[in-house]
């Protein structure tokens, strides 16, 4: 089988850790790793991270595209073949942390966290109302949003989903589409885990804070694009927004003149909510190819139309 | 019925609250609230949070003790007449802030909020090891340690219980009394939520520490009792212990020239963890007058011998 891995952005370590276990699943595989693909002919699988733009043009024989995350909007970002499926990793582990940090920050919120950091710089002991009251609303109910309403659920935590289809019997309370407004009244927690499409790109902006209980705390774990940054401090200096914890930016690392790093209410991590863990994923990649061989049908395709 | 609220800590409106409801359950109800307790031989139940040492001695007809809280320790600490049975108050609620404060600790350890905390000052962005890995182990295994338990495994984290007596068939790996070392081992987050016992008083320190995995975190939510405070900051200083997210104290409020304000591992909250809510708790306290006058057995009564 051949197979280039294209991800020039993740580190030399972590592309080593790949290949180590594609070689252990598959010691015959014929593997090139970019920039080092000097034949491309040869090339039937790419394992796809952040890749230069226009470069699947370079492989005439590909058969099957692999994102290394989650997500696959840096593919369909892009040029992508006709007719060449391409899958997405569905990993429970990166679905135990995404969950793992959304609770956290929903918990941190509930429960004041920053507030006491703060007050133990001034040593002050106040007792007053030690619970914000929370509904939480996740956006986005795949494999990530279902299981993060499940999770919050179980700790006794209110919450409601939003998506963009309607769902017949959703284990949870469930709004979509126009009903944005609706949804958006029932919660004053709010966690992005949207996909990234043409749709829901920049679908954190003014207007939709506007729609916003007021208070209401901001929670995004899915893409940077989603979010537009510049609406984001005059809604929290209006107080519509209380605050937000983003994992994510339009450009990362976050740049240093970047207003985040100095806004107060904004807590900031470096894209780690989830991590892709190669032990994990690479086994898909494997068992995809072979799928593919034997007509078999493909675990985590995702649909071109729909973008996830 | 005779009752007498002994509480002067609590603030006016709490007591006020408090008032309310019994007025509500049962408008008979001859109500005296300390200091002003003109007619002491009328007392048959008192309601008791951090009362003045002695003050027991002072209701000849006392029939029942009732804590206003989850904990009696302030009670058995002091003098008891023989034979008046000692109630404490379980209350879902309060269930539910203890076991979401403790999961927003675990998770705050595991996903290292504070270290991005400081990050965000310096402008720092640093992917590296975005997740500490945790078993976390709790010490006390009652209403409280339990849904602590069943709540961090539902979110996939490993936990171990640890408790006074043997357990047959707990729903968790569980060790005691003598096994604390093999409980030690396996864990690196601690949690504690033992009762405050004369066996449990100063239980966290310095020796225990020493048999702690290198690199444990502590969360006390218990009593400020259970932790010798001089022996924290020497564990934290060493490693042994890496750091603290402690709500109660020897002496609250935590004094203004105390070391853990300034000691940077330590996470302060001013004894907010879980608060009794008085319309939870004022009606067990009623159905528990009424089940003595009925000769009915009384509800969440502790055992003297035990302390809980």
């Amino acid at each position: 089988m051949g197979l280039a891995i294209v991800a020039p952005n993740k580190s030399e370590k972590e592309i080593a850790n790949w290949i180590a276990v594609f070689n252990e699943l598959d010691p015959g595989i014929d593997l090139q790793v970019y920039p080092e693909v000097g034949r491309p002919e040869d090339v039937e699988v790419v394992v796809l991270w952040q890749h230069p733009k226009g470069i699947l043009k370079r492989f005439p024989h590909l058969k099957l595209i692999c994102s290394m995350g989650s997500g696959v909007d840096h593919i369909l970002a892009d040029y992508v073949p006709d007719k060449v499926p391409i899958t997405r990793i569905v990993d429970p582990r990166l679905t135990y942390s995404m969950t793992n940090y959304v609770v956290m920050g929903v918990l941190n919120f509930h429960r004041q966290i920053l507030r006491y950091i703060r007050d133990k710089r001034s040593k002050t002991w106040d007792m007053s109302q030690p619970e914000i009251p929370i509904t939480v609303g996740v956006m986005g109910v795949g494999e990530l949003g279902g299981d993060a309403l499940d999770k919050l659920a179980g700790l006794g935590i209110p919450v409601v989903g939003y998506g963009n289809r309607p769902k017949a019997d959703f284990r949870h309370p469930y709004f979509y589409g126009e009903q944005l407004k609706a949804f958006l009244d029932k919660v004053n927690v709010l966690v992005c885990l949207l996909p990234l499409t043409e749709k829901t790109e920049g679908f954190l902006n003014s207007a939709f804070f506007q729609k916003c209980t007021p208070g209401t705390y901001l929670i995004n774990v899915a893409r940077g694009k989603h979010l537009v940054e510049a609406d984001l401090i005059p809604a929290i200096e209006s107080g519509r927004i209380s605050g937000a914890l983003l994992d994510v930016f339009q450009q990362e690392p976050l740049p240093p003149e970047h207003p985040f790093w100095t806004q107060e209410q904004i807590t900031i991590t470096p894209h780690i909510a989830s991590i892709t863990n190669y032990r994990a994923a690479a086994p898909q990649i494997i068992e995809n190819y072979k799928n593919l061989l034997q007509n078999r049908p493909l675990i985590n395709q995702i649909s071109k139309t729909q973008g996830y």
